[in-house]
């Protein structure tokens, strides 16, 4: 199947126009012209080879949505015209005790990942959703429900299911007290769902200027990072803080906002965390926790829960011609919150 | 009432005798004949002023075995002659939330610590078991179940309950994998705990030669931390790991050893965790927290458990008098495992 899409070529270069093809679909395939593609953090990192193995051509995107173009003779979920999504995965071993208990995201013998992965029939790598088409097997693809606005709604994908699944993991519920460290893709959406399921939340940020959009958000509180009066006057103020907050930064105080027995969940940050003291763990049993998005039936749950809900991510809605330019205001954190590329900008002649 | 002890008088002093008075039991004080004492790492600290805080002249100890010498006129769940012991924990508000959930040593107010903290009736400053006689409030005070052996049941009230709690806290039993990380006066009671709890039980050991011990302790493996093959041979295969080592190390390759939602504890360090790479936590779902002992219903579980079970710690006996000697080896790791000591051998000229 003919695919055009953009593709990074070495990590130097920005992304071009890049045309390949996607296999027919398998018998348990579900082939998709994609609508709309968020663009994660992770898409910028992994062009540049800032985490090293990456693989080029690179065709990035793994918040995707679009509508069912063709299926297997064996899907039986699934039928031409469905909105549908894919997500961060999009194969494993559905054998092992990780994919048997729904987390395939953590499979034993390695998840595929929707782009720089390998597929585990042919062996070729994976590419994602910066294109017109993709064809992923029935099991790893996400049903859109009703009512959700489709342009809206890729950014669930990765932002979405990374926050929604540690609050759910960490029982968060009515009476839950919760912090959101950071205001970005992850961060607005971790506060969107916080509040949604009924805990009362606290925006913890550097900057003043953030507090009015924080309770448009949903927020009940913000807290100034940068205060020492009000960092203090929260101790032991939170079962659980999301720290969406993608740099190097110091655990330290936010640590001593947690309750007995509360977590601080790392969601963003892929890097070091730097030394702390363990004092600031034991005396109040506190835990430190990283998150790796979830699988795909907390994925399908976060959906349904967003259209019950009516929860969207806040989108910038751009050309897929202008990645460059929302690489480099993603690089500055200058996006409020996330990107969505419109797949119909992609240019005429490539149009499969 | 008359009490004779050993104090620090300065955090460069060696202990000394020291006479002192010990309160009238009140209506619900139970006094109690100490008969043994432990050799806590934080009653080394804490006469050194290792941590700042200490308050002379200082009387440590928080890990008492004796017999009940007198009551108050409202106790009713003690008498006299019956064994009993106390822990770090001597009085709470007994109203907040933790104190009511039964975590009295996370106690809102603020806990009353064995020694050098302050009694919540007159102020004066707590003295520990390194002493003649104890006076403690009915409420903290243990039940010391048939069986046990008192000369041994000392490390229990510190050691034992550090890393019992976690053990329970965590739900180890039947089919869970637990590593037990440093092989001391906590260690050597993690590894029969978890044994006894119907764990699977691997010591990581930085040295060969402690590999026999620790089966005889009841480890059904051994790993040695040192080699890199078998580390990487356990990726992923401990549930819980309970980490004694009391100064600052790595927690990277311990990590890695976890497998999915996985938690290491942090039991014995009370200083820094040094940086380490958030991909080892993100990935699998991983934990890492501190545990704060127990509180009184859990030490009194633990106590019984251990009467049911017939677990004691290896004990090394010593006088009073020898007690500098006792810290220096303790400070290099010379004792197998646990430091107790005979209150018999208080001079005479001292005994109360």
């Amino acid at each position: 199947m003919k695919t055009s899409g953009f593709a990074a070529t070495d990590a130097n270069m920005p992304l071009q126009p890049f045309s390949f093809e996607r296999r027919e679909p398998r018998a348990n395939d579900v082939a998709i012209d994609i609508l709309y593609c968020g663009v994660c953090h992770t898409d910028l990192h992994m062009t540049r080879n800032d985490w090293g193995g990456s693989i080029y051509p690179m065709v990035p995107g793994h918040e995707i949505v679009g509508r069912v173009s063709a299926i297997g003779s064996a899907v039986s979920r699934f039928k031409v015209g469905d909105p549908v999504a894919v997500g961060t995965i999009i194969d494993s071993c559905m054998q092992c005790d990780q994919c048997r208990r729904n987390e395939e995201q953590m499979c034993r013998k390695g998840v595929t990942l929707t782009y720089n992965g390998q597929d585990r029939v042919t062996g070729d790598i994976t590419y994602g959703g910066y294109s017109s088409h993709i064809v992923v097997r029935e099991e790893f693809v996400l049903r859109v429900p009703d009512g959700l606005d489709l342009a809206r709604a890729a950014p669930l994908l990765c932002a979405g299911i990374t926050t929604y699944s540690p609050l759910r993991n960490w029982n968060v519920g009515p009476g839950s007290r919760v912090g959101v460290v950071g205001l970005g893709g992850l961060g607005h959406l971790a506060v969107k769902f916080a509040s949604a399921l009924g805990a009362h939340v606290t925006v913890l940020t550097r900057s003043e200027g953030k507090a009015d959009t924080a309770r448009q958000l949903g927020a009940d509180d913000v807290l100034l990072s940068t205060s020492a009066e009000q960092m203090a006057s929260a101790a032991f103020a939170f079962d659980v803080i999301i720290d969406t907050v993608p740099y190097e930064h110091d655990l330290g105080p936010y640590l001593d906002l947690l309750d007995a027995d509360g977590t601080l969940v790392i969601a963003g940050s892929l890097v070091d965390t730097p030394a702390f003291s363990n004092l600031r763990l034991i005396g109040a049993r506190r835990r430190i926790a990283g998150t790796p998005s979830g699988g795909i039936r907390q994925t399908q749950e976060m959906l349904d829960f967003c259209a019950r809900k009516a929860i969207l991510p806040e989108c910038e809605m751009i050309a897929i011609g202008d990645i460059g330019k929302a690489f480099e205001r993603l690089e500055r954190g200058d996006v409020r919150y996330r990107f969505v590329i419109d797949m119909a900008s992609l240019p005429a002649d490539q149009a499969a």
